[in-house]
């Protein structure tokens, strides 16, 4: 018997019993206040709270990345011009952060057709909500830092307000306020260590949420053509694995050219982009992504993310609502 | 020359000149400060903040409804299924209402593929985004109180804290606190006096924020069959319009079903509502959607609500992003 036999598809609201409408109202507690005190803490820190979009032209490719497993992508048209859904509003953060929303966030539904098969790994989704964030002028250190003390301040206060719901959970002994600095690993040194398969070890061996950097993914992320090295990074959380992916970005135009072009990625997806970096009108930001059902699965001690939905968004299992 | 050809259509954030951005970010910081405040308000007052979804099988039907101009719905497979972009989360509230969230909130994008002509209304977007909210329990009189006291909380405050934007935008001045309670109108005496156009004739004649009760729509919102009055009701604004819809909402079996079946509405589509109401585990709730693009466009004064929006979705007019 494998972990995911024990995993249970979480069920839609109609068909919960009276215990586990309980427990649902509790991580839709946790949920609550989780949303809370993130919106407030990145508003506070002066960053524009953005409303996310559904249909664009440009949306994230999604490639090249090693944990993609993308079963179809929507594409429908509106106006007669084709339209795609939401994967992940980075190149829209990448123009809004060089334009009128030097820091901004978004709590963004992003839409990703995973494999049926991900349906009991107990951390896919074919629809969840990043807070999406992007800062200009940032560096990798300061978005670490602003995470960590965002996650921080969200368990201690948390601890302290929601005692009673933790309790129901089974959290209130087990949920720790993580140390900062949270600890950094190199992807290399972590291949080298464990193989290809040093998401799932480290996902599983870890106790508090570490960062792992230098990950070669999709083009805009930044990419030191001379050492080889990416200025990016991943939050892995202890069980639910990555939890937030972000980044460094490129702005320059030969950069972002000779990337599209080598990733084989639709350049004409990406006209935009490219216009603004040939202009020199892109500018360097940082940002990143926090997956909210995995931030709150993890908090809430679930054993599936879609436990953190009202409406479960399992791969390969769609009810009415 | 008609009032709408006076109206521009926004423009994409790359297009912006120097002077259009600093304005497009002081609205950017009252759409911020206005979702911070609202957000505080609902979860203070103990609704459970719901993050939204995209893809349903079910969704709003949008019908019979006066105001409607829908050229397309989108319908895509997704495993095997076909779900809709959402219309509206009024039937996820429903149910979630009866069940683990007996009060909840959810700044819910809606995806609303209106005609190409009403591009320059100025007041419509082919996507924008509703804080839907839902109470178990609740009557009109209770949604009109709180829907009161959330709007001048938030524009006193504003007045006080974001004077620099206010400056900025021309709203400094024109800008005031609602007195409540606000005024309400049946819309049979608006019928009576201004006829059919009466929506139009309200809402350019108005100063201040007004209700509109006793509306023919949706087969989910309360009518008395007997007196035929329907107990919803609209909130308009001076110069925009409808800028919130609610009800207090049907629950019994045989209404809705009568209802549905007199709409021509896909019994199919709501079998789950069926199904719940039917056992009596649909409960009486009331709630409402505020348009948050409306609600913001108004206090900082645009000409056209996409003005709200870092990516304009303006009817018929697809950007890049």
């Amino acid at each position: 018997m494998t972990k995911q036999d024990l995993i249970e598809i979480p069920k839609p609201l109609d068909q919960l019993t009276a215990t586990e409408l309980e427990r649902k109202s509790c991580i839709g507690k946790v949920m609550t206040y989780t949303l809370k005190s993130l919106t407030n803490t990145y508003v506070n820190k002066g960053f524009q709270w953005l409303l996310p979009v559904a249909l664009s032209q440009s949306t994230d490719p999604l490639w090249p990345d090693p944990g993609a497993s993308i079963e179809k992508r929507i594409e429908v048209d509106i106006y007669g011009k084709p339209v795609r859904t939401t994967a992940s509003m980075i190149i829209h953060k990448l123009i809004a952060a060089s334009t009128a929303y030097p820091k901004l966030f978004i709590l963004s539904p992003n839409i990703r057709i995973e494999k049926g098969e991900r349906a009991k790994t107990g951390r896919h989704l074919y629809e969840f909500t990043q807070l999406d964030f992007e800062a200009q002028g940032a560096c990798s250190k300061d978005i670490f830092a602003l995470v960590e003390e965002a996650i921080v301040t969200l368990i201690k206060d948390l601890k302290r307000e929601m005692k009673s719901e933790l309790t129901t959970l089974c959290r209130c002994d087990t949920l720790k306020v993580p140390k900062t600095p949270f600890k950094i690993y190199d992807r290399v040194e972590l291949e080298a260590k464990y193989g290809k398969d040093w998401e799932a070890v480290i996902t599983s061996e870890i106790t508090e949420p570490v960062w792992v950097t230098n990950i070669p993914r999709e083009f805009y992320d930044f990419e030191d053509f001379k050492t080889g090295k990416w200025d990016n990074y991943d939050l892995f959380l202890p069980q639910f694995g990555e939890v937030l992916s972000g980044a460094k970005r490129e702005y320059e135009y030969t950069k972002i050219l000779t990337k599209i072009e080598r990733d084989q990625v639709k350049k004409e997806n990406y006209s935009l982009i490219l216009k603004m970096a040939k202009e020199s009108r892109l500018k360097p930001t940082a940002g990143a992504g926090i997956g909210m059902e995995r931030l709150v699965g993890w908090i809430a001690g679930v054993k599936h993310i879609a436990e953190c939905q009202p409406f479960p968004r399992v791969p390969g299992n769609v009810n009415e609502l």
